[in-house]
Parts: C-alpha cells; sequence; structure tokens
C-alpha cells in the first residue's frame, strides 16, 4: 500500500454507502448460518416505539422471561446444573452447583450479570448465560437477578451488583472470584469493576465482557457501520435506545455510571472480551479493549466471524458457540486464583 | 437478550442492506477522522480494469513507487536510520540501521514484508513501513524486496522471502528474529512460517501480521460487509481482484501457497494481529486469530475503532499509529530471545 497519498476523491463529513445484498456467510457453522439468515428487515422503517413493541413481543417482556425460564430448567437438567434461589446482600440470585465441581474449583466462585438492554432477561431465566459455562467449567457461579425499569432505573441494576459483590468479598478471596456478562451484563461487569475501585473493594481475579454496552449513547462506528448489517440488534434506534432512555431516566447517556467506556481503566483485572464483524457493539468492545491495553491490563479480544451481536449465545450446539465458553472457561481457569 | 428465540421475519440466503450515510467517526483521533472522510466513491460503478487503472494512476506503479522512495528518505531521516541495500540469499533487501540499537537488542533482528498487493510497494520504497518500527525498537530490520508480477508471478515473492530466511536462520538464533508486514506483507508473514514449518527450517521468535490478505478468493464476510465502507480499499473487485488473479496466474486463488487461511497453523510463534472495524480484511484477521486460537498459539489480536484497511500506516502522527507501532514493538520486545 502507498502511503501518505490520500485518495484523490472528495472529502466530506457523510459518504453515502450503497444497498447492497449480504450475503449468508460461507465461513462460519452451519448452524451461525441459520441465525445469520434470519431477516432483520421487519425492524425497518419503524419508529422506535414500534420496535421496542416488537421486540416486546418477541420476548423482551415478562412473558418472554417466562418462556426463558422453561428454556433455563431443560438447559440445567441437561448439563446438570442445581440451581437454587438465594439471596446475597440482599438481592435475590441464583446459586448454580455444577454435579461434580473440580476440586482446583472449589474454592472458587464465578459471578454473572444476564443481558437484556436493562429492560429483559430477568427473573428465572437471569442465569442461562451461565449455566452452560458454570457446567463447562465445573464451577459454582452466581448469577444475579438485578432490579430493573421501568420500577427500577439506574442506578438500582448496578447497585444491586455491588452489593452482591460486597458481601461475597466478605467472605471469599477476591482473586478467586470471577465476574462476567454479556452485552448489558458486559457493561456491567466492567461498571462493577469501576466502582469496586471507587469503593477501594477488592478486586475480581478476571472479568469476561461479552460485546459489552460500554457506551449507551450513539458513539462508536459500528452503531452506524453495521446498522442493518446486524441482525440480532440491527439499529441504535429502537428497543436500545428506548431501553437506554428508560434506564437512564433523565441522566446523560455518557455519564460513566452508564457508560463504563467513560470511565477509568487503570488497574484491571485480566479482561477477555467478544464481539462478531456484523456485531452494532463491535466499537463498544474494541474501544474497551484498546483503553484496556493503554492502561496496561492483559486484555484479551476474540472477533467472531460473520456474527452479530452477542450471537454466539443463540445457539447452542454451534462449533463458534462452544469455541467463545471454552474461551471464558480456560480464561477463567488461567487467572483466578486457587 | 433472548436465547433460543430467533427473529419471526423470512429466511432468505441474502439480505438487503439500505443505502445510508456514513458519517465520519467520533471516536477516533482528528488526522484519523481526516483519512476516514477521504471518499471511496471515485471507485462507483468502475469496472475492475478502470479500478486498476486508478489505482495504478494513485501510485500502485512504479511512478508512485519512486514517490515512495522520497517519502522513505526524508522518513529515514527523520528517524535517523541508516538504509544499506543488502543481497542476501541472492535476493535484494534494505538493512535498516538504528542510530543506537539497544544492548537488548544486539542480537535481535527484524524481518520485513512490504504489502502492495503483490503488485506494488516495491523497490527502494519497500523499507517505508519497516522504518518506525525500527526506530521506535532501536532495533535492525532487513526488509526484503522481493520479485512481483507481470514478469514474476506466484511463487516467485513468497520464494524470494524464503530464501532470505533461509541465509538468516544460518547465522541467527531464529528465536531472536521476528518477521512482519501489512497486508500483503501480513499474509506473506504467515506463509512464511507455514512454508517453513514444512522445509523444517527454525521458526521466528514472534511475528506481527497487519490485516493479512489470508484469503485471496473472495471468501470471508467482511469481503460484504464492509464493502464501501472500507475507504482504502472499498471492494475487493477491482484493483485487489486483479492483482490476486496476476499474482495467481492461473492457481486456485484457495491454493494454500496463496491464501495462509487454508494452511496449517498449529506450532505457530506467537502473532500479533491488527485489523481496523471498517477493514475489508476484517474477516481475513479474525479468521486468522480462531485458527491460532484453536492451535493453542499465543495470538493477540487488536481491532482499531474506525479504521479502513491498514489505515495505521497511512497518517505518521496518529496516536492510532503510534499505538500500532507500540504493540509491534512491545510484542517483539516481550517474545524474541535476546
Amino acid at each position: 500500500m502507498i502511503v501518505f497519498m490520500p485518495h484523490p476523491g472528495l472529502c466530506g463529513n457523510e459518504r453515502t454507502i450503497p444497498s447492497r445484498a449480504l450475503p449468508v456467510p460461507s465461513t462460519v457453522s452451519h448452524e451461525m448460518q441459520e441465525l445469520a439468515a434470519q431477516d432483520g428487515a421487519e425492524y425497518l422503517g419503524l419508529s422506535t416505539q414500534q420496535q421496542f413493541d416488537l421486540m416486546a413481543k418477541a420476548g423482551w417482556n415478562e412473558a418472554g422471561t417466562r418462556e426463558q425460564a422453561a428454556v433455563v430448567n431443560q438447559l440445567a437438567e441437561k448439563y446438570r446444573i442445581k440451581i437454587y434461589p438465594r439471596e446475597i446482600g440482599g438481592v435475590p440470585c441464583y446459586f448454580l452447583e455444577p454435579e461434580h465441581v473440580l476440586s482446583k474449583n472449589r474454592n472458587r466462585l464465578l459471578v454473572h450479570l444476564h443481558g437484556g438492554a436493562y429492560t429483559g432477561g430477568g427473573g428465572s431465566g437471569a442465569s442461562w448465560e451461565a449455566i452452560r459455562v458454570s457446567a463447562i467449567s465445573q464451577m459454582r457461579t452466581v448469577a444475579i437477578d438485578y432490579r430493573m425499569p421501568p420500577e427500577f432505573p439506574y442506578p438500582a441494576a448496578i447497585d444491586d451488583a455491588m452489593s452482591v459483590w460486597r458481601k461475597l468479598v466478605q467472605s471469599n478471596k477476591s482473586a478467586r472470584l470471577g465476574v462476567f456478562g454479556t452485552s448489558t451484563g458486559g457493561a456491567m461487569t466492567l461498571l462493577m469493576v469501576q466502582r469496586a475501585k471507587k469503593e477501594r473493594l477488592p478486586l475480581p481475579g478476571a472479568i469476561f465482557a461479552g460485546t459489552p454496552w460500554a457506551d449507551m449513547s450513539k458513539t462508536g462506528d459500528s452503531y452506524f457501520t453495521n446498522a442493518y448489517v446486524d441482525n440480532v440488534t440491527p439499529t441504535y434506534e429502537g428497543g436500545l435506545q428506548a431501553s437506554a432512555l428508560l434506564y437512564a431516566n433523565g441522566r446523560d447517556l455518557k455519564d460513566p455510571g452508564l457508560s463504563p467506556i467513560y470511565g477509568d481503566f487503570t488497574r484491571f483485572p485480566p479482561t477477555l472480551l467478544v464481539a462478531g464483524t456484523r456485531d452494532l457493539f463491535l466499537s463498544n468492545t474494541v474501544r474497551v479493549h484498546v483503553r484496556l491495553l493503554e492502561s496496561g491490563t492483559e486484555a484479551k479480544l476474540v472477533v467472531l466471524e460473520g456474527q452479530s451481536h452477542a450471537q454466539y449465545l443463540f445457539s447452542e450446539t454451534a462449533p463458534e458457540s462452544h469455541f467463545v465458553i471454552n474461551q471464558v472457561v480456560n480464561f477463567m481457569d488461567r487467572h483466578l486464583s486457587r
């Protein structure tokens, strides 16, 4: 390539990207191809409220949560995980106990924060992502069922997470604790570390932030480049924006308490980050990664070919999903104290 | 997010992505914003041959190479690097000698492979990427001026690289040698390791493959998702495809000798990979990364916010460019033997 030789074309503040047909990627598994083939087009041309209603109808609401609970029960049975509701620090949690906890994991504990744009994913379905990680790692896991809007806007969710953390570090060496989550759960994982530093609490031994909602404002290039390319969260406008405003409750979306990208990334524990090439949150993820590298943190980024937002969670059988779960399990095993 | 709950929309082999305005990213430096504002639109609607001609006119050809040589001389002076032409294993190279070689680097040596789609970037301009790495690392560097089409199609380029490598490992401990390059140079870096393994030659201590042309066929999701989004290499069709066919000289573009993604990724040295979120080669890069992780290699991926293909090379002053060069230098320093 030629250096310092700009293209001779016009400069401007915007470029027009032509309409085009996007084929299903040939470089992913059949399971992922099926997910990639799903059409995000039902969102096109709808208002924010219409999109939000559509997402709610698709399972973002309590009915969806009930369906999730059924999925969770099936998963727990399949993976031989016992789930006990347990209050920790006054916050409802689910305690996941694998059938055989490995001896090296006896004193280790994972803490899980579910996704769902602060408006869904809770209730007894909150632990579905955690079940597989707990099963593959043979490590105990606490899944936090934090409060959510409209009844409980910011900072209820993160306050709940901190109440659990404060309680857990009283009786556990924090270096044996790992925290993880995807999407909103990934953002809350980052926020927890930032809050723990501020409150001079011990920090976890390692964290996994899957495609974290690090910037709740529409800031970050992939909100634009991957709009409509991502078929899970096709646009910022719609369900995401509505959820952001509902949770923020009038607060600036760039408040570091909402958007961890504006917070402090020094003294972070080893951090695993995962996103997809089609992911609306690709920029959320890589911006966090670069901040962590700049602060000297051991930060590992994995970007998944052809995947939209959090799509690795949407198939139980895809090799790509196994790959991510194994990345999480190995990362925790490598970094958590015994 | 809701698991196992597909969107209710239609399934199909293609989805239509609407036309849209892509703003200059607000999350990159002013220098990178200037580069991102350049319009790739001069390529739109042109035939492959017309695009190739346009790229050649912009500096892909010998005239461009002469301009590059002038840039190289300025850079060398600025960074106090002496450049000596030197034949190694019968191949013309440029030997880069920093003013002060650090004592820990006295026995270390970097090997650089230039980019340019196998059709440009050679001659005395071949070393421009290497100068800054050599200067910041205070490490000696050999930049290989390999043969290129139309006179010398595949496998001349990689044969030349192997001739240099064979010669270098006769008199250097290979663990003290690092190999690096961007784009075509990144692909050749990967190909060199694969060839060295086949020929039972010693392997480098570490490598850096910047947004490597790992798949010369139009395979990989970002060839589609980032088409026209990338303003350095806006489409596969055009200069890239023409160059690929010229170099391949009738060979299948998926031949592992051309496209390292189809080769063997076991027993690789520690590998640093860099790409951009707008990069047409994002999938080339992340596909290699996942292959390396699957083989148990220490592989580090960095994805740069808002950047098109190899754009970190196109500004000498952007903080993002310094960041990449420092990543390369630190990675080599961490992994090369003394």
